[in-house]
């Protein structure tokens, strides 16, 4: 029963709502929230934690013309709930449903889209500036700019670059600091222990203090001694903060979920004049109101359909192991033995499994917080001093320490292994998240070792053998989710660096994969197998270095090579070509196809459907093949003119 | 006449000499350091900055085995001097001689390499995490892990990351903020007015306050009260900072040139027993101790050979435009015509050219300090809000934003426009400036537009162009330097998206150059002519989206296609490579080869030399043709296994 709700079409119907009204309302909403989470699975627990906030901002300010940035995004069913997307929240994170963040494509209530964190400050002041020098030509429009962050966010180093610009600028915006002492794991790192002493040290905001402090604001043209006067009471009264310090006007804590605190703040502050960047900080739970994600934040913080009753979440058919749970389980049994052994995250030690290293060894085990750049000179810095540091990052996520991988890692040699978690298609995170383009960057970097297993034994074997790289740097990059159900070795091996190994031989073609896609190489030799082509299938194991012993073998006793990654254009299959021709392999009639990643962005589905998008299963295997044979047997040259263009 | 330098051969040499005696050899060390500066020119200002802290730390700390990790490492003339280099000082950032920067492959003394700057706390807290894990297995050694950092250093994400996670780890090690209150340019951010305000609202601290300071911070196993009394006491006395805040034992500022002072106060930080990392805050003076230098700081940084009497720089021998002049110039006149037009830098304003436009359009442009992450987020925010945001980044730098222009600027198709300065091998800074991968990391982006000009005239279109692409993003990479002197357009053309252009039509063989190749691709072909071979040159212009129609015309017409780029393999040849076979024209025997930059490093020289070294000279193109053609003109495939293989 959702009466409240039923009459909200877009966010301007709350304008006009007393407070106890929007109590009400977000009762409504939470109950929604929650019901449509149980349906579809999805982020619960933090955006449970900002219903509250959802309902008074868009009571308080004029969305979409008020830009209201949403850091991360997944904290906002809520938002998409009440701004004319409630009938399409069943459908989230699915093949042409709603987006799991907030996407400009999808409304335009989501002024700019989010899905990796900490994005926020950044983007908004930007918008603040352009209203800014539009005022000055006299054609803009006055609109507030209010961006919403988490405290876990707060660690990466890209939300302190933008407080430092904003608080140099003076830009008038308004920052809320969505304070629940966790993001997605317990939280890390020195200012979040500072942000835990502010609220500790502090009694909740009142009403009164909050008018008395902004009366202590007076305008800025007033005289100097005037001036110095309001510093003082206002130190006085409230202490001074390191975002005052950084040129913010920090107002806080106040609870996050009693509206009749949070709507008279926030429209004080929505209409005060004040000329500097405004920092409210607000205390808020995750899970809050659903009992069984108040008692496991970070259990519920992602879930998957669940009984509303218990909070019991539906359980996964039975499946072999997960990727990145045989990099732990492997880890933590090559680390029993070598005690140089350890492992660094950003934030992500439940997603990568590490956390069972870091119950194992605790001060084996670094969690840095979100700080992708931080993570990795930090593992070179360990690595420089002898020890053997993994360092375990999603593909996407580590595009934030690209120059660092470059520069403090590469140029200088390092031995930093990195475990790239989520490579290729993510499924229903979508766009943002997807591993698509590691081995194009990292695979264009000297000294780089580059490897991706076709399973999880391969994957155990790779753990081990990037334990045993001590000279130069690194990588293993594997799929999210599930392994195929191959046995896993108790005692992993030592590849030999850049050696594949061929599976299947076959006369007429020659398929070479790397990663996990070999399982439908090995599918599309069997079903040409039955059309008479026979087929040799090899993995790669290393995008670099290369195996030129094999892709020589392969280029000269198959009239056709396809090569298969789950990567954008330019990375294994690229290094193969450049091999193939300046080898003068390529010279004398052999057809060749890098498959790979399709020249666009993917949107949210699931991965099997993302990958049959991608244009990388056994039937697309199939039918590359089959078009080659029938290219390499046309004489005329016209006749490639007719070839479908793949887009690349 | 330095005799007490010359005495010193080793750090070691320093550890028994008074501070008056180290007060000599500081001047003598500044003398020694404008001297060889004159000779090699480089960077000065920095390096004058930190003599005499670098004579007290050499003095108090037991280099190589105590770690010493300069950040960013251009001011380390000094330090070079005094660990052994003096004798090939002369040599520096020259072919075959020392780095401009610190590197672990030079000396023992360089603990951990940096070019880029903010790496070194990281750097440091990894080394000091390594030590802390070895003393618990009893192997290791106890050493002091100090960093030193500039306040334009502490503009970068990277930086805070890494004090956040130092001060939640509560690490032993010292950082040492060097505060000149000027990183290259002019300081940005509300940190630098944090830090003047540090200065100027305290004296600078004496020995008795120090020791006083020392002190009052008790062992930590003491009882809580009495921990409160010291916490009052400390608060009372030195009042708390921003450091403080983030877990850091901050003391100063103290006057970094007065080795009276910083002798004592280093040693009594090295041996003091803090349980939590600690911040000196030192202040110091670019350029100090050399008259012309101090007047003129920016000037000074970095400069060519100079008289030392009177600081007058070698003028360059007269030269056509540098590229980043032409970018600026077109976009001063462009921004005349189109109010929506703005400028964003990352503390390179002087270096990208676009102090220019700041003077002339000072609210329209935005140098927000070292914080690239920041830079291209925040012209996202500009550009959804129909702004028209100029980002004008290093290639090397914006390695660091590489997430940003993936998640906040390709993937919603915001219309950001890159000028990538410095692409391509850069000369005297070495490897690690060098710009060898946009090409690569850019190129796998699905709708960017990726070009580059052949020459300044080019250059000019292209700004222009990218002005009026409003619906994706685009960008323009140019080398460091000068132009090739072709008239430069007073009015640019608007360049029709994804097409080349041909400027020589041949029968045999095709080049296809991207940027500024193009001129050694036309050398090429006039000596080729002269041997009876006819070749077409083209120019791309676009890397992306290709011009599908010339390669096709170029694939089918010619028997030989070259590519040539100055880019690591990957990028645009690749590209092409991926096109051709996926469109059937690589199959009927035609000879293609993508002449890149070689996978791997370059170190420092001038950049005719590193052009040389990746092998794409006029002679290198030549050759490669004549290859080719012997290659095509070969009819048994086993001759192709002779053929030189290109690494790639």
């Amino acid at each position: 029963m959702t009466p409240l709700l039923d009459r909200v079409k877009i966010p301007a119907d709350l304008w006009n709502l007393s407070v106890a009204q929007l109590r009400e309302l977000a009762d409504e909403l939470r109950a929604e929230t929650i019901d449509v989470v149980s349906q579809t699975g999805g982020h619960l627990g933090s955006s449970l934690a900002v219903v509250e906030l959802t309902v008074a901002l868009h009571a308080l300010f004029r969305t979409p013309h008020d830009r209201l940035i949403w850091d991360v995004g997944h904290q906002t069913y809520p938002h998409k709930i009440l701004t004319g997307r409630r009938d399409r929240m069943t459908t989230i994170r699915q093949d042409g449903g709603l987006a799991g963040f907030t996407t400009r494509a999808e409304s335009e209530y989501d002024p700019f889209g989010a899905g990796h964190s900490s994005t926020s400050i950044s983007a908004g002041l930007g918008m603040a500036v352009a209203r800014d020098i539009k005022a000055r030509e006299g054609v803009g429009h006055e609109r507030a700019v209010v961006c919403v962050i988490g405290d876990g966010a707060m660690s990466a180093g890209m939300a302190y670059e933008a407080i430092n610009n904003a608080g140099a600028l003076k830009a008038r915006m308004i920052v809320i600091l969505n304070d629940n002492e966790m993001s997605i794991a317990p939280p890390t790192g020195a200012m979040s222990g500072y942000l835990s002493r502010l609220i500790s040290s502090r009694k909740y905001l009142g009403l009164r203090e909050l008018g008395l402090k902004l009366a202590t604001h007076l305008p800025s043209k007033i005289e100097r001694g005037a001036r110095r006067v309001e510093a003082v009471a206002r130190k006085a009264m409230m202490g001074t903060t390191l975002f005052d310090d950084l040129g913010f006007y920090y107002v806080g804590p106040i609870d996050g979920h009693d509206l009749e605190q949070l709507v008279p703040v926030l429209r004080n502050l929505r209409d005060a004049e004040i000329d500097k960047p405004i920092l409210l900080h607000i205390v808020t739970q995750k899970g809050k109101g659903f009992a069984p994600a108040e008692a496991n934040p970070e259990k519920l913080h992602a879930v998957a359909r669940f009984d509303v009753a218990t909070g019991e979440q539906e359980k996964a058919a039975p499946a072999p192991p997960k990727f990145q749970d045989v990099v732990s389980k492997t880890l933590i049994s090559l680390a029993e033995q070598n005690s140089r052994i350890v492992a660094i995250t950003a934030a992500m030690s439940s997603g990568t499994g590490l956390d069972k290293f870091a119950a194992r060894f605790p001060d084996r085990f670094f969690d840095v917080g979100i700080a992708e750049q931080h993570a990795v000179t930090f593992s070179a810095g360990l690595a420089a001093e002898g020890m053997v540091p993994f360092c375990a990052i999603y593909s996407t996520f580590l595009q934030r320490a690209y120059d660092q991988i470059v520069h403090d890692v590469a140029i200088q040699s390092l031995p930093v292994r990195f475990a790239i978690d989520r490579a290729g298609p993510v499924g229903a995170d979508g766009a943002t998240h997807a591993g698509s383009f590691d081995l194009v960057y990292l695979g264009c970097l000297p000294g780089m070792v580059l490897m991706a297993p076709a399973d999880e034994a391969e994957l155990a074997h790779m753990v081990r053998t990037a334990a045993l790289i001590d000279d130069r740097p690194s990588a293993f990059r594997y799929p999210r989710g599930s392994g195929t159900g191959v046995p896993i070795p108790e005692n992993p091996l030592e590849l030999e660096i850049g050696r594949g190994r061929v599976l299947k031989e076959g006369a007429d073609v020659a398929i070479l994969s790397l990663g996990a896609r070999l399982k439908d190489a090995l599918a599309a030799a069997d079903e040409l197998q039955q059309r008479g082509i026979s087929v040799t299938v090899a993995d790669a194991r290393f995008a670099k270095p290369l195996d030129e012993c094999l892709i020589r073998q392969l280029a000269c006793h198959h009239r056709v090579l396809v090569t298969v990654e789950e990567g954008a254009a330019g990375g294994f299959g690229a290094a193969v070509m450049q091999f193939l021709t300046w080898t003068g392999l390529m010279d004398r009639g052999l057809v060749f196809r890098a498959m790979t990643l399709p020249d666009r962005f993917i949107e949210h589905a699931t991965q099997s459907a993302q990958i049959a998008v991608a244009g990388l299963t056994t039937q697309d295997i199939t039918s590359t093949v089959c078009a080659c044979l029938q290219e390499q047997g046309e004489p005329s040259r016209s006749k490639s003119r007719a070839a479908p263009l793949r887009p690349g």
